[in-house]
């Protein structure tokens, strides 16, 4: 089959591999209809995170079941489904508690969570490829009307849609509240869409890419331009001195000022700053252990220095980590169905897998109006 | 009436002061039975946090209602009262959903929350004096079964039993959980009282004074003495490598290796070691925004450069900041009352209010074996 | 001032009667812009609940703030200001917990709850009338924005527009969940609204007044016509024979067939058979210890004989009882503010005070279109 | 092998039956070292609910695993092992979300929940027997500590603790409440023992056996003697009037008065009565759709008519239901592995196999001293 393949920082290739197939008896194969290309795929192109050569990207799917195993009886062959990014094998105690993100058995590493095409997260080969291997099917899968009504919509279940839902699940987002999101990339507009979906009041999402800001008022949202205007200043002023219930974290490690400049305690400072009083922050945007190239010494250690001791005097909790998809996943799916959600009005691009190249290069390049792409291996 | 003063860095008094009174509707005046020194109340009296010279001291209190305003018919004179050491004015915003410890109206700095006797919580003088006003006295003082009973576990009520249990409610103990307790100070020590009163399974409690160690072991706790071990060694090694579901950060901003070197960030980073993935932490340790005799340049600032980076892999969150005391000071009355909580075993010595200046000095040098003091001006 | 009296059975008068005026330090007098007639004042209209001859009517409150008590600093002379149905004190142990809907010390018969004009809530005139008195002041009133806009949707704070909430609320409704609300009398359909707000996928909603049904259609819910078809079946039908998540009782103890006839058990049956197995049902239709009146000897002393075995069987959790309405009016005022919740859509009839007469004699006869009658004895 | 088979009304026989064996690749078979008789046994044994003669009993089991299939890989042969009563596939929506107790795929009859050995639970053999199948044996099956250490305790894993516990969890039992417990049969001692787990101030358990009260007093819990006082008066005047905060029903449909005549809603209304104005009561005492020996018309189609006039008016929430073993047993087994839980307190008996008969006669007569049956069918 084709496949998206990663070969070094800044070079993917779309190429010929052996085709998946059923190695276990709850296993299922998928030919995958939409992958997605997520902001955390550039991580390894941009050759920021190691990522090993030869690995199929992709960890956004969807697709037809092609195939299962003997074990498996709840998913059928022809069933329309979602691939939850994170894998995980349903029977371990984080499993048990909801927690697949933190799944203790399928990754063979040892460290909590796996999760397909993206590094640290096993040796599973992602989705961008015409054919998909789902271990645990049964647990894993979501299942989907059948046809193919809201492709692009439903597309957005595998990751980018529950994982804006989780940051403001962890920002206690609730009817009236008021809410900041920072980031207007993929995961922060969900983020702002999943906040007015819960019944928030009002929405502020900061950014300096306009295309985005105006992505995030269609969606309702009061957009604020990092570039134009003191960003912490902006929301004070539009909640006359309170600031805002929950803040979203939707941009991680690299926060950088409208110039360009990283400063990885950024966007954490100006959450800290807008959130009221006993709020609560949702970090959803990646910061990772180990980055040698982050622009301050401490930062290569994952240290982040942020302002602790104001976040404390004002009684602030922050929820952080990797969204559990299935956690979410069948409600948005749902809201979809039935016309209230419709995550898929970001998408800018749909490429064939042969554009894959393209797709990477153009949305790594942040080029205007590549708000997110959706690659169709099989139509 | 005799009180408590502040006169500058390592210098208290006890004074005549003018008696307070009844200044508004809703005000009562208590006659203090019992105050009692707090590890925090060494932040001012070691120059560390600013004071006003003058100001009485004691937010610990409890005592007989002396007297009431005219608006006040819940609480009568002669009853039996704890005083939360936050004063809140109980119709706020902040207040109306239970965030007494963030008050929007009773600190007239305009800053959430306010208290007794302690720098920038306002102008209330404490209740380490034979006599205390409390504003909106209906609101904030708790009934105690009257008599003498129970006196040094009551006392325990206005901050540090509330306290420590506050850490263990943000850490999400529950039936069967295990937990560690950083710093073994009487919040640490209430910290772990309050885990097993929860119903937790194991509470370690991690400390380098070895009188407090056995405090912690009276309470069930599973002691680990920094001084000898590995700290996050021993505790993974005891949970089989998995990690602990809690941590509370009982120690706060002057975090300090057994030689007393201080490492602003090594609490928190012991945390983010032995809590499992997906586990959450209760900081009620005190971190402050500006610090200026800090280790570091960022701790100055409040900036404590933890690692986020793998607090993050992890999906642990993080809840902090002071304990809004009339949450739980009702349950944690009943559950004294009832045998089965009993917060004044730590208590270690009992002064009457001239031999304050004594109890501050021996409590700041920890002297071995003065875990807890309490002040009893009336009797 | 004028006022709404009840005299007997189907009786009210507009009478001059006395001015309220402040009584203690916490009062404050209400010049009342609008007050509702609500679906619970025709139980006394009806006689079907006793009421005290003489009272004045009216629990659905706002206005404009006359005069405060020397106790009252938070809120001030000339706010625009909403009245909670429930009249609380604010400090006693319910209170504390948010549940102003039990207050211990509000109603003098020692009963928890208390209220305005309404049988067994106490001796507080109701605010059908141009004035108010609002003990408690600074606890009980929620402030407006200044001005007149958005009248119709405030006023729909004092009561229903939370009630119908809570509803949601007990029934645990979230984003994605399906609901049923039976009864599409004002209640119900702002429990309708309210589930949408909560980001429900789809509601359904049951009666067989068309008039009615057309409102719920209008805030977006699947409508039920109980005269037409078999409710339990078409909503079965409806969810693939899964049932709806959560259920919303809005109807109460005089639950009826379309011929007219009551069945007390008639709506917890329906609901305990269309609500899945593990699902939740909130009620806010009321029901009485005592119904002279009712339609069984069981139901005459508040015994509703509904198939609880069955409601064993599927798990079902049950929450009952009055909104303690300080608990989402802040919340709820917010998103009529942000234009993102219109309750005052319901509103069929604004009357000035001297037509209430007319207002209750239409209102109780279900006058096709008389669905929500506003009075503005101030305007 | 030996197992205990229904015969028929009163009548169990041991007899041999053909080895259960692995039947798909997800199976494992238990050699069973315990087996306890569970009070809900009994409703079949006295015919008062359908069993099929020549079923096998057994829903509360404990043993070795024997053997396992091609696709088990978290549990291992030589594992001992919990089963948790109810049978579920880990993969449905209802698993997903932890409803174990209602898995929309283990029962073939279609309805929620399945089960070992039990009526309408699915057509799955139960554990009084030397071996055990149990299907989706990764997902099902609690480890515990090898050896034999806590055999009695760790045996209640797979039903009463965990439901009693589930009574408390629904009863909203919290620190410092206070709670009543309606039986002291082993499901409400297990409630009683629960709800000290969960940090209770005070816990009172209603019975008229003074063998079961005297456990229940083991338990540190005040007993209240339905035999020789008013059950209300006695927990009112105990609360001050107030009464308690949590109530558990653990009695179910057979609830009658120490005379021995059947009251349907008798529990019901005094947990309606004692339960404070916005308490939460928790129902597992088991309540049946059909009942056709109830002592009234309604109570035989399932229908409880209690109070909800009163329940409505304080607000009461009531849940219900099978408890879902999975979402407690982990941690229960914790706290007995700590040893701060000691379930198995309450066997009376520990039975060989053979003597299954006996037990089940003693047992179902309530014999003085029969609390709880434990069968060892290999030791």
């Amino acid at each position: 089959m084709k496949a998206v393949v990663y070969k070094g920082p800044y070079e993917v290739a779309v190429e010929n591999v052996p085709d998946p197939r059923i190695e276990g008896p709850l296993d299922a194969v998928i030919r995958i209809t939409s992958a997605n290309i997520c902001g955390s795929d550039l991580h390894p192109y941009e050759g920021r995170v190691e990522f090993e050569s030869g690995m199929v990207f992709g960890h956004e799917n969807m697709g037809i079941v092609e195939e299962v195993g003997a074990g498996v009886d709840r998913i059928k062959v022809g069933d329309r489904v979602s691939v939850p990014f994170n894998l995980a094998c349903g029977t371990c105690r984080n499993c048990n508690q909801g927690f697949t993100s933190a799944c203790l058995r399928a990754n063979p590493s040892g460290q909590p969570g796996a999760g397909f095409g993206y590094p640290a997260m096993g040796p599973y080969w992602g989705g961008q490829a015409e054919l998909l291997r789902v271990p645990w099917a049964d647990f894993n899968l979501l299942k989907l009307p059948e046809g193919t009504e809201h492709e692009l919509d439903y597309t957005m279940l595998s990751d980018i849609f529950p994982t804006g839902y989780h940051g403001t699940e962890m920002a206690k987002v609730a009817p009236g509240k008021t809410v900041a999101v920072f980031g207007a990339g993929p995961v922060g507009l969900m983020a702002a869409h999943s906040a007015y979906l819960r019944g928030a009041a009002q929405v502020f999402v900061v950014d300096h890419q306009k295309d985005r800001l105006a992505l995030a008022e269609k969606y309702g949202a009061t957009s604020v331009d990092a570039g134009e205007v003191d960003v912490v200043e902006a929301i004070m002023d539009a909640t006359g001195g309170f600031g805002v219930d929950s803040g979203v974290e939707a941009v991680g490690y690299q926060a950088h000022d409208p110039a360009g400049n990283e400063h990885p305690a950024l966007v954490m400072d100006n959450l800290v700053s807008v959130v009221r009083a006993t709020g609560a922050i949702g970090v959803v945007g990646v910061y990772n252990p180990v980055d040698p190239d982050a622009a301050t010494e401490e930062a290569k250690d994952g240290r982040i220095a942020f302002d602790f001791g104001t976040a404390f005097t004002k009684g602030l909790s922050i929820g952080t980590g990797q969204c559990p998809v299935k956690a979410y996943n069948r409600e948005l799916r749902d809201l979809i169905t039935q016309g209230r959600a419709t995550p898929g009005d970001i998408v800018s691009h749909e490429l064939p897998l042969d554009d894959a190249v393209r797709g990477f290069d153009q949305f790594d390049k942040r080029v205007d109006g590549w708000t997110k792409v959706v690659l169709h291996p099989s139509h």
